[in-house]
């Protein structure tokens, strides 16, 4: 199997996890040097009625799921052998060890897209930044994530 | 007004969020010194099928809300008068302005019981620090928000 | 006085700052989109004398001062009159809430350089986002700091 | 050699390190379950000499290096022979990969005492909590880091 094929039943698979599913948030990009995922407004992603904003909490899950993304993009891109089983093992270790969210404007807009980047890339740890802008391109917040990955 | 019947208001207010609601999140303590938020297992909050655990995105939810929370408590606690429309303009204020979230075990249990305490406290800026455990006392994340309160 | 005449005043009473003084670390550029400080490498700035790098302290310290001069950058921009004691009065108020240091590479090199810019600005809080990289442009360190300005 | 020489040996060590030494902190509790780092005032250590308080880089400094040692004593704790040469090679692995400060109260005082504890323990990353006082109990400064430990 080649990696193209690997990224796309992994991201098929993270479309299925139910927080995912039920956010609606899926993969649009995969790729070990940015990664990105989109989902779009639904009334009941609202954490402040009064403002009609995107509760904080969504914001951190788009955040985090971003960045543990592109930290699986490099495990993949640093795999040696595309050994599945090999693969799946180690993407089963990923994990997220801390995240900092940074709210910079209240959450308003159709779509949300989240771009990830890796800063620190390790064999056992990973740190990623990531953005999130609105279909505007309005920028809502920024990340900071440090992943467990070997 | 007292005190008490606002908090009992705004308890009820933001059981009502379609975000919370959606978790099932709820108040079950509301005190400027502490105040605790709950929610139970569901599947559909689910990050990882495999290993059954919840999404870190949820956990950044709860300690969110309980740092927003702690923060209101304290916003309420400082006011002169009790006059509704003047707490209601400095409650439409409060914002997340930074999360860090330290994910210490995996998230698995019946139910989720978050703490928050302010540990800077001002007229614009308020910190908390949170800690969210499962009903058998594990500790499952810390967390530390700073909050605009002003 | 004008505000070319106000940032090289502030830039010499900060230069003067003990601990600044100590690290013999400078603003280099003082503008309210980006700014950058820089010192070079000094034995007594050792964190590990095994590897010779610098202490992380160093390093923070860098970037904490990198993200206060942006966020006084700001004050200075968006004051209305430049009235110096207001303006000081302004300045004394600013503080660091809280910051993030991603250690990214160990802390090597002759000289370095960190820049800041700011992602969320506001009359009562600002954030920073900062960069260290050392003289051969190897990324050292990132930072988000979040800075009372009002 | 048992872990208490060995301890005595690296808090020795330690108290050598260029930029420790500068700021005149050494390790007065140094265990697996609690650390505590020290310092006091020095005029050098000034962050603002209008309000004459610790410049927030000293803050920084005392926090990263409490965790460390913290993060020290459960590598130590956990080797499982007491072999030098070992335990030479773990504890250069040693290394902050990112650490957040939350600044309470302006740094005044005449000593300064730092206290870390695990809140995450593993064989590649741990997690600790740190807080700073003064010699009077004031609360300045909280912390939170991650390091490498394998």
């Amino acid at each position: 199997m080649d990696k193209a094929m690997i990224l796309k039943q992994v991201s098929e698979m993270w479309a299925k996890v139910p927080f995912n599913n039920l956010l609606g948030i899926y993969i649009t990009k995969f790729d070990h040097q940015e990664t990105e995922v989109r989902f779009k407004w639904q009334d009941k992603l609202v954490g402040n009625h009064v403002q009609n904003i995107l509760h904080g909490g969504v914001t951190a899950t788009a955040l985090d799921f971003a960045g543990g993304v592109v930290a699986a993009a490099n495990i993949i891109e640093n795999i040696e052998e595309l050994d599945m089983d090999k693969l799946s093992l180690n993407l089963s270790k990923l994990g997220t060890i801390d995240l900092r969210t940074d709210f910079l404007r209240p959450g308003r807009g159709e779509e949300f897209i989240t771009t990830a980047r890796i800063i620190r890339s390790g064999s056992k740890v990973a740190v990623a930044r990531m953005e999130m802008h609105n279909e505007k391109g309005e920028h809502i917040a920024f990340g900071t994530g440090t992943y467990m990955v070997g």
